[in-house]
């Protein structure tokens, strides 16, 4: 028989899935809001599809390959029945396979979703799921098996507590190849090559999009331990911590810079804090988590500069800045900040490296599989729209629709 | 004394209970997405007001109907005073009597506020409240007492474990009841009765709705155990694939049917495959929860068809189509799914003769007595606002405001 | 070692923490919805930086001010150390350190929030940095002592279980003062003196808003037993009916004096239950609890109203009649309607007396201090925009931006 500590880890293990869940909510508002009235519907439904498409795949998949069995680079069991995994008592991983298949199953779905953004506002509807199945069935997995399912970073010691590397710069570095590959939308380069503004259409539902995703990381971080210890408030005030101070340097940053606070990329320092402390939220102090807040947020601010400016990358919502950048950053500062093993805390530098070499090898397997893979949507059904549809919207092309279609007269 | 497992149950209804009142948020957003903007409003007060006198005639009177005594077809103690139900040690059915009655409390909201998408952008504020009220204290507690209050229905062995006919069969017979006595708005139906597009005025709203519903909907299923046990993981699981499914159906069925994935109907969709697992979330395989929700995403998009075009009955959001069809269907292939008792299953047709029963039974209570309140409200009070107020809207007649007031000469 | 209803503690302590984070969604899209379109970037901004520097400052300063030792006046141990005032075994107030101060944080930031509804459009945002930061650091975590942090209030038996006055009356009264001191929006009254509506520009946003913090609510109140005990479901039932029964007032009194039932006001009645019941959620019966709500809802409609009419403090969404007013009115309702000392239960007028004097002390602290911290920052950097910035709206002056940016041309 199991005892109530046993049940105590799954409510709490629940509470994190549902709230993973809802991140999806944040990335549709914010992905909503801050691109163009005319593509709204699109937006929606790839997030949607980013959900049901990862549900679905994950579930036939990808949880096999990220989970099923031993073998340090891929999983090679559980394929089409996730059940097969669980133990004589019904479990994985000390929880019911249902808890855990949950819980892992709105993580890939976070991942895919990413992407979403930085390819808004051009990408074709078609090409855009059968990417969006690729990263569950294939990407997300993979690189999962290597950090979370018994493969070999975590057999080295790489730590990403609940995923700055494993969700965050996995989906940021397919962000940053689909954008490119993908080429910038209209009118976001003008003849001298110099990078237009070309605002979001809504900034209280981005603004929302935000607030529900800060609400959600509790979830995905505290969730990540899985278990109800007494860990779970340092982990709460960590994330909290750092996005409050990541938020606070965006804020001063654009003052400084743009001589005004910006909104949007206030609104982007919060989520880069949040990225950005999610690989350490459990093993670094208080005070770490505010200095890994304050580098991501000035991260952010320069690195959706230099993508936009420098890569001439278009990333509708700074994705890239983000989840790609902080993603990494945050890992790294792992590294640095881990109050055991962490260089600044005397640990030296073998814990550093392990961090450095999970970045690169995760960052560089993903590069090449989404590089291949959007190459290949893009050389057969076409990764683009036309001109028309760009120019028109994608809701009216792709979709039929006008997602403020009275608006107008009936205001 | 009572031990930790029974303060875990506490805790794991009490996050069940705030999830499924949140669900009032995803209603009103839904139904205020896909409507009109000149009755935003009045949608919102709608909503509003539905929770507002389900929580003030559930706690007066319907608690006691559904939950008060032993009698099979009603119950007969507690009104105005809950807590005499509760026995020596203040529990109800093994929980402290206030947490099974917020439990039911938001359940009892939900079905009320099904109605007011159906019935939107055309009836009268006044009426509505009057209908409100029959359904909290009549109308869902009689059918909800036979189904979980010991009535008649579950003693021969009925299972709709979270509701799919408790809930929203339930809600979903008043809405086509309504929908049909209220008649189709102005210019729904053209000269030869060829059913008019009337787009609603902000999908992204519509859809925040649907991430709203379906976030709670976890704590509406999982909620349901009123316990914190091993099977949590497995109702989020056939929870979240059906929903899946039936979002991924809807999708490639007005893809084929209409030459582009239709948004709104892809996400109605996904409440469609949601309100169908909700009756056998709890006692269906993985696989068969993904049958369910193919099945529903297929039904939603055929239903909402059939009852515009055919039966030309105007419901704005397509209320009938997901919770009066889905409900029912839901409840059926329980029957056949059932992992124990199901036809599929070698269980034999008794099982799915109760649950043609029930809801046969559920149906024919609830038609009648809708069919009844709305006339008896048509015929005095009158359900429907004048033509002139339908044409300028709800919200100037109805509430004296508009619910984009300035934003025409501030934006 | 510990144990699992230790553990389960924690869990229920950390759900409460993260509703009650997710109110600052809630606020913000109530004041952006209350308000106008050309403003709805900076109100974002308040909210948003509300809860950034309530969380930077609150664990720097505040927490130390409010719960580092026995002075009955102020905490004077703790500063940039929060981990200080923690136990042997790690624990303040038998919950580990950590989750005792996201906590706490998430209360702090509330109590900042609700101000800048009051003082929206016409608030210089430097200014309101720095109000921000005083009421983080000084106003909250002083009279939060006396409160809940052992000091003098506690001592005698001042009973305000979440905080109508500790949160609700602290945040109210400084929204009171910087509203006055402010003064009204440029329109705002008439030649005559007569008031002016100046509606919001988007009620379906500003519902949303109220529906998140009422679910918000339940995790206000019920997370403050800071255990999983028998009394949530009862905390939960009080909570719920209040609210009710402040909405249902509201919109009946709406109706007879206007003619009709007010939208945003109905809105503010459920506010006004929800603010009104947090004082005594635990210790009021279940019909007591409705009283309170009738109460609150009433007086939320006739304090705006004179606060509009009589004071002609310029309120954009009504705050002080929500927070200020029923915040008050809660607490010493609570010395009425307490089912062991309320006078109402024969427990004579000792237990109301104290709650009258808990209710005149922190207001007259927070009074002085909030005048005397609005004054300086007047008479320093000055509170208000200019006539031409506030004309035009805050966003494009204050942040360089359009909240609706592109709607009219792509629409």
């Amino acid at each position: 028989m199991q005892d109530t500590q046993f049940y105590l880890n799954i409510v709490w293990t629940m509470l994190g899935a549902f709230l993973v869940y809802f991140m999806q909510a944040g990335f549709a508002m914010v992905e909503a809001g801050f691109t163009r009235a005319k593509n709204s519907g699109n937006i929606i439904m790839k997030n949607m599809m980013d959900f049901v498409m990862g549900t679905l795949f994950f579930f036939i998949i990808g949880f096999a390959l990220m989970f099923g069995g031993d073998n340090p680079v891929i999983g090679t069991s559980g394929f089409f029945n996730p059940s097969k995994l669980a133990d004589a008592d019904g479990l994985y991983n000390g929880l019911p396979l249902g808890v855990f298949l949950i819980f892992q199953t709105v993580f890939c779905a976070t991942a895919a979703t990413i992407v979403s953004g930085a390819m808004a506002e051009r990408t074709k509807f078609s090409a855009y799921l059968v990417y969006s199945a690729c990263i569950s069935i294939f990407i997300y997995p993979v690189t999962g098996h290597w950090i979370w399912g018994g493969g070999w970073l975590s057999d080295i010691g790489f730590h990403d507590f609940a995923g700055s590397t494993a969700v965050h710069a996995v989906g940021g570095w397919c962000a940053l190849v689909g954008a490119k590959i993908l080429g910038p939308r209209i009118g976001k380069y003008g003849k001298n090559g110099k990078p237009q503004a070309i605002p979001g259409h809504n900034l209280p539902i981005g603004a929302l999009g935000v607030f529900i995703l800060w609400f959600c990381w509790f979830g995905f971080n505290c969730g990540s331990t899985v278990e109800a210890n007494s860990s779970l408030g340092d982990i709460a005030i960590t994330t909290n911590l750092a996005a409050a101070a990541a938020t606070l340097v965006a804020l001063a940053l654009t003052w400084i810079r743009y001589g005004k606070p910006d909104v949007s990329m206030t609104l982007n320092g919060s989520l880069a804090g949040l990225v950005g402390i999610t690989a350490g939220c459990d093993c670094v102090s208080y005070w770490g988590s505010i200095m890994i807040g304050l580098i991501c947020g000035a991260a952010v601010v320069l690195v959706i500069e230099f993508v936009d400016r420098v890569l001439k990358i278009d990333d509708p919502v700074g994705a890239t800045g983000v989840h790609w950048a902080c993603g990494i950053i945050g890992t790294l500062l792992t590294g640095l900040f881990d109050t055991e093993k962490g260089v600044f805390y005397g640990g030296g530098f073998k814990f550093f490296g392990i961090q450095c070499l999970g970045v690169a090898a995760v960052g560089a397997f993903v590069f090449i599989s989404a590089y291949i893979i959007f190459t290949a949507i893009n050389k057969t059904i076409g990764l683009r729209v036309t001109r028309q549809e760009e120019e028109d919207g994608l809701d009216v092309h792709e979709h039929g629709c006008s997602a403020y279609a009275d608006f107008q007269s009936n205001i």
